[in-house]
C-alpha cells in the first residue's frame, strides 16, 4: 500500500477555498455569516428563522462498536461519508464536535478526522478555533467566582459551602487540579472549602450549549443550573444568584455554529463538544439543525460506541431537538472486532479469522440496538492497512448473512472516493426503507425504570443494582421534581457492561449505578456506573513536547 | 450641559465601517489582514517586514497625574486625540490595551474609552474580542499543567515542589483562588502543594506577549521563564521542560495585533494589556510598532500615572523596542487635582479653588519627570461636567505661568472636535521642539542603583530601604546574572510614594522595597514596594448582575 503523508502534511497541502465560497455554496446571504480569518466563519442563528419552512436534509448518525483506546475512526468516516455523498451528487453537510485542547496537548495531538478525510484548517480547529470553548470556560469560571463571592459577601442565599456542586474548569489535562482546597489565606481571601476542577468539555455549560434551541432557551437553561444546596437540601440555582444574563452575554457569539470545509471542500459545521460520559457527547443541536437546513444530507457523529453516544444522541439530543434521524452508520474495524473476540492487544495487526469470528457478537449487539430505535443502518468497515483481504471478506459475508448492509470504506486513504459504496448504500436505505425512529423510553417513567430500560435494551444487562447512595439521590431528585428528565449514562466505553475488561458481548450481568448527578440546566440526570474521569491527566511524554511553530508560522506537531 | 447618552448607547448608534475600509485606509494589502467578524481584524506580522523602510510615525504617549480610584480618562483622551489629529489633517492611529474580563464583570463594566471617544465594536472589545487573552490564559495554564505533570511523572528536573513560582490564571476577579492547595486526593492525583491563581493580565506571559519583537523573540522569551527552583536554588526554566514550542504554538495567532476603529473611524490597534504593577502596563510593542508604520501619528497610553506607567513605558518598553517617543500628554482632571490638594473625596464636585491650587504640585512633579526623560509635553485638562469655568481658568493660567503647553479637552462630550486644541499643540511641539528621549538609568547599573534612581527622580523620594528579604534576593539575582535587566516597579498608583494616603507631592520620604521577583522571560525584575494584588476580588454587587442579552442579541450592561 502506498505511503500516506501525515495528517498535518495532507491538511497543509490541501486546496482550501475561501470560506465565502463555502458559504455561497450552501446559500448563506452576506448578512448570515461572519468571517473568522479567511477559512472559518460563524453562522448567524437568524439563518434558521429564514429557512424554517425549508424541508430538513436527511440526518445520518455515525456511531461505532465498542472502541479500542485508539478509537475506530468515527470522525474520519463521518467526514469521508460527507465527501462521498457530494461525489455521488448530493449536497451533504458534515456536523462534528469541536476538539478540546486538553487531549490535543496531551495524547491525541488533534481531532479533526484523519488522512484524506479531514476538516480544515486543521491547526485552527485543533487550537483555539473560534474561541467557543474559551467562552464556555470563562462563563463556567465566572459562575464559580460569583458563587464564592456571594458567600464571601454575606451569603444571602444561605448556600452550604460544603455542598457546592459547581466546579471550576480548564480546557486542559491537569490532574493536579482534580482535588483542591480554595479560599485559603485568612478572612480577606474568601471562605475555605474543598473544591475541584473539571476539563471544560465536561462542564454542564458545554452540555447546555449543545442542547439549547436558541439564545433564549440557552439563557433559560443556564438559569436552571443547580450550583449547590442549602443545609436543608434546598437547591440553589443560577437564577437565585441573578447571573444568567451575564453568562448568556459571555456565550452570545460562541452559540453561533462554525462553518469550515473538508479536504474536498464539503461544508462542515463544527460546534460544541461535550464529554460522552458526564454529558451526551454530541455536537450542538443548533449545528445539527443548521446543517439540516443547508444540506440535503447531514452526517453527524456521537461519542464512543453505540451503547453510549448513539443511545444518548437518540434518547436525549434527538428528543429535545425533535430531530428525525433517517439512518445510522455503525463503524467497525477489524482490529476492534478481533479484540472483542479475545485477541491480545499486541497481536491485533496479525490476521486472525477465528478471533474475528468470535468478536462479531459485539457488532451484532449494536445492530440490535439501532433496530430497537427503529432505524435502518449500514455497517462501515473502516479499513486499516494491516487488515487482510480474508478478514475483510469474512466481515462482509457475515454482514450479508445477517441481512445487514455493509460497505468497505477507505476514506482515510482515498478520501470521498473511498466512501462511494457507503454513500450509495446510505442513499439507498434512506430512499427505500422508511425509518421509524422513536426513543427507547418515555420521560414520564421513573428514574429507575428509565435506567433499567437502557441497561436491558442497549447493554444487554439482566438488571441494575442501585447503591444506597444512588437510591437516596433518586428519592431526593424525585422530590425536587427532576424525575421526568432523560438519563445520561456514564459508563466505560470499552465494554457493553460497566466493567471495561468484559469485551465481546457480555451476558448474565448487572450494572451498578453508584451515584446520580443532576444536570438540570442541560436537562438530564447523569447516572454514574463507575469512576468517571472529568479531568484527564497528561502522559509522561505529552504531545506538546513535539509542538512548535516553524519559520513561516505554520504549526508543527499536530496530527 | 446637554445630556450625553451612555457609552453603550453611543457605541451601538455609531456608524461603524466594515473593517476592510479601515484596513484599506492604512494601506494594508488583502494578504496582510484577516477578518474576525465584520468589524475586527488581525494584522499579519509580515506587514512590518514590508514596511521596514517606511519612516515611523510620531509616537505620542498619554499618561496622567496620580489618579483617583475612578481613573482620569487616559483611554478616552487617547482615543479623542487620535480622532482630533485626523480632523486636523493627519493620519493618526490609536494603540490601546485590551480590556480584561475580570474588571469588566466586576466593577468597570468595560474599558474602551468613553462618551464620544470610544473604540468600537465596544461590546466585542470588552468581552472575548479576538481571543488573545484566552490564548494567554491557556498557554499559562498549560505550562502549569506541564510543571505538575513533570513532577508527578518522576521529576527529572528535580524541581523543589515548595519553590514553584509559576501560578495558574483566570481572566476573572476571583479572590477564592488567591491561595489554594492543589494535588490532593492521593498518589494518583498529583503531588500536594501550596499554590495560587493570578488574573491573566498579571501573567508573565502577558508581559512577554507585550514585549516580544516577533514570534522568534516571543519563543526565546517564553523559553527563559523561570518556573521554579531546585533545592539548591538553581532556577528551572521553560526550556528545561521543553515546552516553549507548544506555548509559542498556542500564541501564534494571538500575537498578531488587532485592528478596530474609533467612533469617528480612526484606525485603532488594540493588543495586549498587562497589569501596571507586576508588569509594565502598556499595550504590545508589536502593536505600537505596527501603528507607527501605518500612521503619521501614533497615540498610545500607559497604565496609572506618570510615576508608574510612563516611567515603565520609557525605561522598559521604549528601551526594549528601540522606540523614539516624540511627546507626552499628561492628563489632569480638576477633581484629581483637588484631591491632591486635600479636598475630601465626597466634596470633589464642588468648586474649590484653594484646594485646586494646593493640588497643582502633583502635576508639577509629573511635568518634571517627563522633562527628565528629555520629552516635551502638553497638559490635557480632561473636563468633567462638574468642573467650573473658574477652576478650568485657574489650571490653564497656572500651566501658562509655568511655561507649559495646556489644552482643555472635551473629547468625552464632543469626540475629536473636543480635542482640536490638544491635537494642534501636539503637532506644534512635535514639529518645533525636538525630543531628546533617553531612559533614566543604564542597564549596567546595579539593581539597587536602578531602583534608587527611579525613586529619587520619578517619585521624589530621599532614598530606598531594602528589607533583608529583598537584599538576599538581590544577591541571588545578581549571582544568577539577572542584574542587568530593567526594573519594573510595583507601587500604589494613588501616591508618588509607596503609601497610598500620601497625596499631593510628598517630601522627605523613603520607599521600602520588600521583595523582588524575577520576570526573566519578560526581561525585567519586579520590585515590590507593598502588597500587590495580582488577583482582584468581586464587589458585593458585581457589574455582571446588570448584564444580559436583548431580544436582538445586543449586549446590555456594558458601559
Amino acid at each position: 500500500m502506498p505511503k500516506v503523508p501525515t495528517d498535518i502534511e495532507i491538511a497543509t497541502d490541501a486546496e482550501i477555498k475561501p470560506i465565502k465560497e463555502i458559504a455561497d455554496k450552501i446559500g448563506l446571504t452576506e448578512e448570515e455569516w461572519e468571517p473568522y480569518g479567511k477559512h472559518k466563519a460563524k453562522i448567524s442563528l437568524s439563518t434558521l428563522e429564514r429557512l424554517k419552512e425549508t424541508p430538513d436534509g436527511k440526518l445520518i448518525l455515525v456511531t461505532s462498536i465498542n472502541p479500542t483506546p485508539a478509537g475506530e475512526g468515527k470522525s474520519t468516516v463521518t467526514v469521508g461519508l460527507g465527501q462521498a455523498l457530494n461525489r455521488v451528487g448530493h449536497k451533504a453537510v458534515v456536523a462534528l464536535r469541536e476538539p478540546s485542547l486538553g487531549p490535543t496537548m496531551g495524547i491525541k495531538g488533534g481531532a479533526s478526522g484523519g488522512g484524506y478525510a479531514q476538516v480544515i484548517p486543521m491547526e485552527d480547529i485543533n487550537l483555539h478555533f473560534t474561541g467557543d470553548i474559551h467562552a464556555i470556560t470563562t462563563a463556567n469560571n465566572a459562575l464559580a467566582a460569583f458563587i464564592d463571592n456571594h458567600i464571601f459577601q454575606g451569603n444571602e442565599c444561605e448556600i452550604d459551602a460544603r455542598r457546592i456542586v459547581w466546579k471550576r474548569v480548564v480546557d486542559l489535562n491537569d490532574r493536579a487540579l482534580r482535588n483542591v482546597v480554595i479560599g485559603l489565606g485568612g478572612s480577606k481571601q474568601g471562605v475555605p472549602r474543598e473544591d475541584g476542577f473539571n476539563i471544560t468539555v465536561a462542564s454542564e455549560i458545554m452540555a447546555i450549549f449543545c442542547l439549547a434551541k436558541d439564545v433564549a432557551d440557552m439563557r433559560h437553561r443556564l438559569a436552571k443550573i443547580v450550583v449547590g444546596y442549602q443545609a436543608d437540601s434546598t437547591p440553589i440555582t443560577v437564577a437565585d444568584l441573578g447571573v444568567e444574563g451575564a453568562l448568556t452575554l459571555l456565550l452570545k457569539d460562541a452559540i453561533m455554529p462554525n462553518l469550515v470545509q473538508t479536504l474536498e471542500n464539503t461544508p462542515a459545521i463544527i460546534h460544541g463538544g461535550p464529554f460522552a460520559n458526564i454529558a451526551h457527547g454530541c455536537n450542538s443541536l443548533l449545528a445539527t439543525k443548521m446543517a439540516s437546513k443547508l444540506g440535503d444530507y447531514v452526517v453527524t457523529e456521537a461519542g464512543f460506541g453505540a451503547d453510549l453516544g448513539a443511545e444518548k444522541f437518540l434518547n436525549i439530543k434527538a428528543r429535545i431537538g425533535e430531530l428525525d434521524p433517517k439512518a445510522v452508520v455503525i463503524v467497525a474495524t477489524i482490529r476492534a472486532l478481533k479484540l472483542h473476540g479475545g485477541v491480545d492487544q499486541a497481536a491485533l495487526k496479525e490476521e486472525n479469522l477465528k478471533g474475528l469470528q468470535a468478536g462479531m457478537k459485539n457488532l451484532k449487539k449494536h445492530m440490535e440496538t439501532i433496530e430497537a430505535f427503529g432505524l435502518p443502518f449500514v455497517i462501515a468497515i473502516n479499513r486499516f492497512v494491516t487488515d487482510t483481504d480474508s478478514e475483510v471478506d469474512y466481515v462482509t459475508k457475515w454482514c450479508e448473512q445477517h441481512g445487514a448492509q455493509v460497505a468497505l470504506t477507505e476514506v482515510w486513504e482515498h478520501g470521498g472516493a473511498g466512501g462511494i459504496d457507503l454513500a450509495e448504500k446510505i442513499v439507498e436505505i434512506t430512499n427505500d426503507k422508511s425509518s421509524h425512529f422513536q426513543p427507547l423510553y418515555d420521560l414520564e417513567e421513573t428514574i429507575e425504570d428509565k435506567i433499567k430500560m437502557i441497561a436491558r435494551k442497549v447493554y444487554g444487562a439482566n438488571g441494575v443494582q442501585f447503591t444506597p447512595q444512588a437510591k437516596q439521590q433518586i428519592l431526593e431528585m424525585t422530590a425536587n421534581g427532576w424525575d421526568h428528565l432523560p438519563i445520561c449514562m456514564a459508563k466505560t466505553q470499552y465494554s457493553l457492561s460497566d466493567e471495561p475488561t468484559l469485551l465481546g458481548r457480555p451476558e448474565n450481568f448487572e450494572i451498578t449505578v453508584r451515584e446520580l448527578r443532576p444536570s438540570i440546566g442541560a436537562g438530564f440526570l447523569v447516572a454514574l456506573t463507575g469512576d468517571v474521569l472529568t479531568m484527564p491527566g497528561l502522559p509522561k511524554e505529552p504531545a506538546a513536547l513535539r509542538m512548535d511553530v516553524d519559520e513561516k508560522g505554520n504549526a508543527l506537531g499536530l496530527f
